[in-house]
């Protein structure tokens, strides 16, 4: 943020990336309404950085009228659709990305996703000279700096839906459930959803080490084991993907291997990615967008946006990248203290 | 039906059996109220015919009052919780179940459940003299002689929330994706989440033979690859578990090692059980747990509850499992040729 | 359907009309797949009849793609819009419509709207002479000849999951609600609603007449009265629009006037009328568009698609809209023998 | 949180009190099992502060068990009951209370309520001298010193999913309508709706004073003319209750007579208030139900848990209620002058 000037740039080029999440479009309609304020245009580039170096998606590149727009604040997924882009980690695809801007008389270059995205941005830098300036549109919220990212709320919110559902069947039949929800490498998904589905288990990055697998895998079984003599209940167990190798389904072979203890394991997969973002995610990504407009114009560049005390704020995609964000230690505690410990107790 | 008699009973026994649906506590405050009015007792009985069945079970038996049922009508799952039990296979619990319905001076006995639930009851019939009557409850829709079971309209709702929002991903992506839904050994669900979330592709018992695999595999690869040339955008399959060997993820392995076709499998599994019943359901399963009590003042036994054309039928239990209901041909017709068939022209 | 000759439609209309129900662009989207699979062509109108008879309007007909109708079978409202239409009640505006027809070559008019729309179509059978079909898509589920309307189911369902969540603080403070529901002049959405969300009473014309106001009162005030001696729980009223003068709003007024029973009123509004639309509505609409396609090859004219025993039918718009529809008596004797009745009970 | 000192209390007090709000029973069972934990007892008192001072009340008064608390985490409502007081606003009925506290043998009480709430307890200090402790439960999230309120995301999060139905039957006939939403004399809600559903307009008392009514009504009919003019499409209108003498429907009649503009008005009452709590409400409640008990174990007294910056908090109860909660100008500031402008520009 040091290189601040004011700036009257007249074209910013919009893009998607990385895995969608709930509340993209809702940003993409804010960028496209603050722009319009404030009488800049805005083109629309498709499938994330394809479109800036793949001819064929590069063709398919159009101005955002307030008419595309208007009616997409509440629908899930990206209307400039998204993908992974192989070429942008070559310096060829970086150049192919700098021409297209260049062609395209574009000052300015807005990308919502993940850290893949902004490292994408970051790589840019060296091609191409225009302002540059990271939303994150993550359902991961693994991104430093900014206390939430778009669509974390509403992946979070979706995955205790379904398990509400789960708990039904799970009660009505006194039954373990082992419940894989996303989150990559990060348990910020895992350990909402654990609390707020009141899973008596929560397994994540944060409270496992993988060379203790064993270990974790007699201690869990005794847990449930008290559990299940104290109460006559359900026993959900939330586990973060690639955390337990072979997943839900593997940990659930081995305690009824290990421990004669039977689990049915569910993996909620990609309805979690999906839906309509719900409000938390259309006002954070509605301030984003307002905020990445002004601060384009303030002439900021290579900054992300963030959330910060509930205020918009802006820190350098360096650092918003740098480290993963970590699961706060409060929730953690409150999680692993009270309330799993409490689950094996007598009801 | 043959066996009509007025009776004055006085004590009902009820209780769920075999897997839950969304519907049964509905169902359950139905049969408590109607017998409320009627001045007759209802005794509820848990853990499914382990109630009956098992020392520990037997002594959980309790009247249900209307205060117990006043507020679960809108509850997925089941009060009187629910399980399988091996005993009423055998001689053994059969008789133990009549003893327990003796001791306890039941005059009749309510099952809300599916086929494997009335099999039971069947058998019971050498072994007790009591009035015996089953109510519909299963997500499956596979009872011949009722129009719906309890629980079916919501699993398919359901479903389709589920992949309204893996569409959404699929969109973003143009990805192909295989969801593989519950149904056990029926196309009920298969056929009518298909249409509903419009499904280019519906995979089920009742379009496809097992001995027919690598022939159907074939074909599959050919419509994917010409729906994918004439459109871009997103494909769904929906498939029937049980039907394709390995599920789901078998068939996305297949696709890609001999079509070089990317595909993401999704099992919904345990979230299309669970969920608060639908309104479809929650009225279904009013209207035959009054019927149900209608009956057996009536004096009618070993009968099933049945909606037929949107009014309270009965027929014999025996009809109700001698077959399994075929979904509609017209229904098949529709997806099978028209819609799959437009899925794959030109867009 | 006595004028059944087999035609060669190239071109059908599609419009929209009367108020919008859920499941309205399901059958767009089935129309336009339908008809794209025998090689016909939809010509998209918009506004209602509007679309037919003002210049402006007219002005904005468009052939309707695969693309355009891809993905909305999930969306609420109609893409084509709708409107009311004074002048079709008039021979200047049913020339218009007759002259727009054949100027763009119709061949078939498909109409998916309530009985003011099959009016509409009935009244322009003397001004044209191609063939005209209606769909029933209308969420008072008023027409006869059919089990359900599209819209309907899914506006049952979104009244109860209001109810659902009135019901909270209803519980938290026992406190009475008034709850308006919509319907017109019919019971349907009413009594379904009422069963669905174990509302305590359930007003609407099939069980008030009204010139009884004052002794209904009365009635009202007794029941309420006795169930709050009896019972120490919330207590819900559903009420149909236009039964009550004043509405939901006087009627509380008069209770706590003459009763002195304090009620909360809510009147639900429009809220019943949008949103995606269930399965149930997805699947209705799909059927009954396909079905109106193949009606118009067949060379069907002046009939309405029905389902009637879960299959499809078709009856001539004459008799659609000669009767009301009536609500189930079984229905309404198990809310009002039996629910109503116990609701006044001891808990 | 001068008075600190290390306590070894063993029974804890605990209502819930004013408007419900979801979550209320989310942090009831995280009270208890952080108590439960720490080996102190929880009385769960019924009907608010009617629990502590009417005879009927105080003898529902009952222990709170793992059991009862176990499956409560998702519902809505409160599971204590809630009321209004009016005995708590005088000496009579805080000494009752004093008593009740005392012959239960109570070490300290805590409530889940608002700003009436906790100025019973500032009351209360005067007649008993066991410790006190506020959990912020109410919608409107008005109190001062906590990011959120128990009960506010719902909240909002309802409003927006009924505004998404509105808005497709607004979108069908390009009609406007006016939403009439909760939040007492705070705008929190109304701003985070409007902005989450995209209003056209957000009418609140941050931007409205009452004695500019007739020029508001002026300048809002100009503002809808020109967007009618500019834009084929629908226009939402939200609005707070208590802002707009006679509401949403006199607003409405208003603009109809003065400008001859036809708005359909909507008061979504009640159904804001209810349903299941979304994740954010469950585990702030979580989290600030174990803050609580840790609090009282560490001597805090006459203090609200407070949410600041992602983590818990305290505050005087005194400040809490000092000020009302001011919705953040950011988010005014978006809304007001971008958001709003853009409505009205062309599309």
């Amino acid at each position: 943020m040091n290189n601040k000037k004011t700036t009257s740039i007249k074209r910013i080029a919009l893009l998607t990336s990385g895995g969608d999440a709930p509340g993209m479009n809702a940003a993409i309609r804010s960028v496209v309404l603050a722009a319009h304020h404030y009488h800049i245009e805005v083109i629309g580039f498709y499938h994330g950085y394809n479109g800036l170096v793949c001819e064929e998606h590069i063709a398919m590149a159009e101005p955002l009228t307030l008419l595309k727009v208007n009616s997409i604040i509440h629908l899930g997924g990206t209307i400039l659709k998204s993908a992974r882009c192989q070429l942008m980690h070559e310096a060829k695809g970086l150049q192919l990305a700098a021409d297209t801007l260049n062609d395209k008389n574009i000052d300015a270059l807005v990308v919502i996703g993940g850290d893949g995205s902004f490292s994408g941005l970051l790589a840019l830098q060296a091609y191409w000279s225009g302002q540059m300036i990271g939303i994150p549109g993550t359902i991961d919220n693994d991104l430093d700096g900014t206390d939430y990212t778009i669509g974390f709320a509403t992946a979070v919110n979706t995955g205790i839906e379904a398990i509400d559902k789960i708990r039904d069947t799970a009660d009505a039949f006194e039954r373990i459930f082992i419940v894989e929800l996303m989150g990559r490498h990060c348990g910020h998904i895992t350990f909402n959803v654990g609390i707020a589905c009141a899973a008596e288990q929560v397994l994540s990055f944060e409270n496992f080490n993988a060379n203790e697998q064993s270990s974790k895998l007699q201690q869990l079984a005794t847990e449930i084991t008290t559990a299940k003599k104290n109460r006559h209940s359900s026993y959900i167990i939330v586990i973060a993907e690639n955390l337990w190798p072979g997943g839900a389904v593997e940990l659930a072979r081995q305690l009824h291997l290990q421990a004669d203890i039977e689990c049915t394991p569910c993996i909620l997969g990609h309805i979690q990615r999906g839906g309509s973002p719900i409000a938390k995610d259309r006002i954070l990504a509605t301030k984003m967008g307002v905020a990445a407009v002004q601060a384009l114009i303030d002439g900021e560049s290579n900054i992300m946006v963030a959330e910060q005390n509930n205020a918009m704020n802006f820190i350098t995609l360096d650092e918003a990248i740098k480290h993963k964000k970590v699961v706060s230690k409060q929730l953690i505690d409150a999680q692993q203290n009270i309330l799993a410990l409490t689950a094996q107790t007598q009801c």
